[in-house]
């Protein structure tokens, strides 16, 4: 099983950053804890993470056949691409929205997601763990 | 670590009704699952259903001292419920929200939540591996 | 034919109350009139008021097999409760609900209806008439 | 006692189209069943069908001194004219809104009335059932 | 100086219905008060009243160099026609909207005009004193 | 019969500004218009301008048995002041709301008055005229 | 292959009006072109104009059977007509909608259409190329 | 003089909870208060308290005959409950809502209440003088 | 303890005007039943009102070193007042205001204010009352 | 005549997705289309695609002196890119916007357009031949 | 070169109050600044402070003729006040707006300005040196 | 001390493009007025234009410790980037907004802004100066 793991805007800044929110891990930190999952449940993982919109759109076009599901950290995307969306749309692959942190409790416009409704669910609020969770239902998910 | 997990109206329905959106597991299906993963970790659960919201405010009420953490899922109290939000704010536990199916693509009522922004984060539409990955980051959070 | 049906909040006052939105018959008069109906058309009633959200959601839950109809007041709960919607979702069993006042010429919270989407039809208007003809429709409805 | 059924436009379509909302029965089939009913409870009907406005409209205006009372499907202009309401309120004869189909389950613009604040009361829903229903219940209220 | 007075939908019944919105006139007795203040003013008037939009559509397109002004009432038609908007911008002849009751202490709807802002302006509240008076204030505009 | 003519905000600067909305005509030019129509109707008229909204709440306070009637161009309060319009209504002298342009052809917060629902009437869009049409229905009214 | 070409109210006035939004030929001339382009591939016009909403309504009821596809600038009706909606939908002829203008560049309350999402598709701003183009792409539908 | 005292949901976690907003006192220590200034102002008080909705609607419903007036805190129900408006509407005995907190100083849903608009009055932000002053101005009220 | 007490706009006009709404009371009558209480509870008052928006932020400036707390009822000011606001966020004094109506229960404007959210708490509905339970509750508040 | 041709993002995926929205040709079946139509109406065409945003705000900076024309379908960019419409309207090179399927009979978010009120006009809904139609009413249109 | 620099209500204050929010610096220290610059650049300053919203539309007024420009920092009444955004319209002498705090990070209410449209522009979130960039950008906009 | 100037789309077009509302220089023209201002108060400057969103957002993550502040004029994203937002508050260097029109007087979503709330403050509507008085002030911030 193949999974791509996508991560939007400003996350390559992650450590460096509002740590309340956030936590103090690095992108790369939390990439070694994926891989570490990644490697128990046997799954193959390709990590990206890019500040430009289209950068996303294109890994996710190019999952069609490459992949069997994609685990997308959209970040500031996730209120105003409905480009991603359509991408999504698009491929019909398998996807899982996860966030860092809990989008709910922040300002009114990160409440509203263009790419929840064409995932399979979201999961939001757990720091790196977000990530873990979202790789094991989405492996999970696809097994079925 | 003890932990309080918490189901709301009509969940005593699950595997009787739409199938397509809940799964066909039955909630002891469920909590089958999840008493294995508790035991998986090491984490002792105590779990309860019920129609009645005051019940559910009650039982988050009782968890102050007794529990280290709550998994909740509301069902339709998440839109409707500020007694369960104001009662999880009173005991301050650590609370996660999960969710069967994926709310934000069905009625736009259902895309509010009154429970999320005070909880650790929000998971859905995984159907039981919502409650299993719930039950994961929960127990993390509360062991950090 | 069985049919259930089911009074919500505060219509255990009728009678007692604003006589000019709900007319001077008690609930105990409806009652009646509605047995006395359905002895002419050959149904059986079972009759339930409560003030409890999570009675009427229990009611609605048993009737899954034991009953072929409800007919519904919902009061105060058509505005606020989900959780009923989602009971009746769940049964889907033939339901019609029904007002004694008409709702569209009262506060704008209440031209509102959780439940009116998820059921056959709607009644409203028409005072112990509105129960009368929501008998009819609704066992014609499941003769059909 | 006289009564003035008034059916607004596109209604005699019906049979002709969308099967699954409206019922297979022609505008005809429903006449007589009113016709019927109104035999046996001893009520006199006038029946007209319009796709003008202006025709329901002249129409409410004759009924003043000449019916008792009026049975409208306003159709789509229940959700557009003003000028019905209006007249309903020029004339002010007892009037009962009707509809084939739940409006309240389909599109958003269809659960608004102008007509309901001006009538007694609503019934939707119940195809033809909804003609008859109405008939009952606005003979009853002239009664009393 | 030729003006085309238009009265909108229900305006037959004046004198019959809501006296103490409309005031006891009828629509005959307010039109001998205009024609009176006409003589008086010297102008000639065409005074129509229809229930009908198309008619008032047309009436409008016809003053196009048959009059210099148009006084309208346009009743419930105020709140609903584009039709009428757009006739008045095409024939480009002055215009005033004139309501005998304050459609600003009615009705939220009531207080959305389509024809006030492509006119010259809007007398509303005075019951026959607003045909009066606005046919003053029209003739007043027409002459600079 | 005694008239208040209330003048609010800015219309001192009336023929210095903006003539295609309001007109060359001065604040003065229309007073003595307005003294001239007096005299012929056999009207006491004061006039008063203020740019201070409590000069204006203090004229209709002392309105109380001192004056028949009022007419008011409250200008820019229209849109924001409740003072006014508690004024009014602890008064409870009849009162006309003039305007010298369309208010409902300009911007969108023009639209809303609280005023004029607690007036007989409004006048807008005929300049000067706006206040003679005014003056004319209001002394109509008191005679009535 | 036959097709009904629509034209609602003020559409009569082309040519005599705002020539900046509409161009400055009239709808004969338009017809004329539209002839010539209906000769051209061999396709039959009938062409009707109306200020009518009922004469729409009763148009489009008609085509049932009498025409393969329906050409329709419902001018004003687009933003109030819930009938034309509702006859289209009865009959499910295929339907294109055109406007002479750019509806998006003018009133908010011109942006929005209750026809467009029962037609195939919309073409607007291109003055009388919207029908020419309307006309070739409805017949290009219905060849497929 | 009988006064009816009621507490909505999670009031009895007061003291335990965020003191910040609430004040440090528990339920017990303002029923002391309370009923401290019962004895001086000579009025029988019987204080309640409930997380379920239902319970405080039986016992607004059996005030009617029992009690002269009702103190309601209704917590969170204030922005969620129907039922409690009309049972106060069905007893009509004269009730004031109170908050410990200034509920016009936190989240935007606490804005807004349900039952206001049918109290006498509301005081909100005093903490447990909010008790003791709505006790006050009650029983004054009922004397008058 | 001193206390300043503010009247805004129309209170003058008390017992003068809507009696329903506002009682009999004179401001007058209101001041000795204040000054009576402000004797028994021995704190000093200085009370002030005025039809002006800058004579009550004038004396809020004031109230900086000179005054322990503010008694305010703003009255119209209460919806439309920013500049209040803003004074009582600069002098950092305690404030409680108060409405002698039920402002809930009046029209949906007068349900905003920009003061409460700056003040320590609102009372509202108890006519003269309102003003002695603020004068309560604002020197206990004040004490502690 | 030369005429850019832009495509927005996900456009390169046509043919492999959703066909019942899209239909089944690929962007290359539709560029043969439309290179075909520009032979026979002797225009020069240059087509571009891209999933980046500023691809696009570039490609139409170019077109300043370098086209004459612009045939854009923005996709996902239509409801999000104010860059784009900025783009058209410093270059102010006459622009059509182009649909595949019929944005007004999709989610609500997709009746938006921020590039629609910056060209001559909008079409929607037919597939490929929204390309052929836009060619040809944008030829037409430079040509006048 | 003459500039009238103007100050709302309550900054007065300034120093005395919400540092955080506004600096520490008085009035009069920003006033001696500003003439600093002024003398520096040769430009003749008025400086005014009231609370009063007719103090400022009167000046407002009598800048024309005698001001070149305006520096207006109208506090609270820059989202209340039409009335000085009615008086810059009618005197229409180049107006420049400014804030010490940046008023699009505080209360949703304060991100609307009524006087922005009708100035050349607005500074905000600099504290006392928008004053200072004011000026420059006033004089420079003066100058050419 | 080093400051990053950012432009955002389509500001390259600069002086070709609509002259009325951005003024006649060039991107060109305002960097030399800007290095000539720099120079003067020894500023050293980078200044940097693109239509890439990402572009924007790399130079922001840059600028940590790289840069003391950011000068942006976000253009077109001012109004769509949560990225550019996330981007400034991820690297926490002091930024200010500024435009060379003033947004406030052009189209509704112009006023809104994704970035001013993260920034210091903001400056629109001095052209060219609107930059200068923005290094300026952010200068002086830097400094204190």
């Amino acid at each position: 099983m193949k999974i791509l793991v996508l991560n939007g805007p400003n996350l390559n800044m992650l450590g460096a950053r509002e740590v309340d929110k956030y936590g103090i891990m690095t992108l790369d930190d939390i990439n070694k804890e994926l891989k570490s999952l990644a490697d128990t449940i046997k799954v193959e993982l390709e990590i990206f993470q890019s500040n430009k919109e289209s950068d996303l759109v294109d890994k996710i076009q190019e999952s069609l056949g490459n992949f069997d599901g994609i685990l997308i950290n959209p970040a500031a995307f996730t209120h105003t691409s409905v480009a991603i969306r359509d991408a999504i749309l698009a491929v019909n692959v398998p996807t899982v929205e996860i966030h860092l942190s809990n989008v709910y409790s922040r300002e009114e416009f990160r409440h509203h997601s263009y790419i929840a409704p064409v995932c399979i669910g979201q999961i939001c609020g757990f720091k790196e763990d977000s990530y873990l969770a979202g790789l094991r239902v989405l492996t999970n998910y696809i097994k079925k």
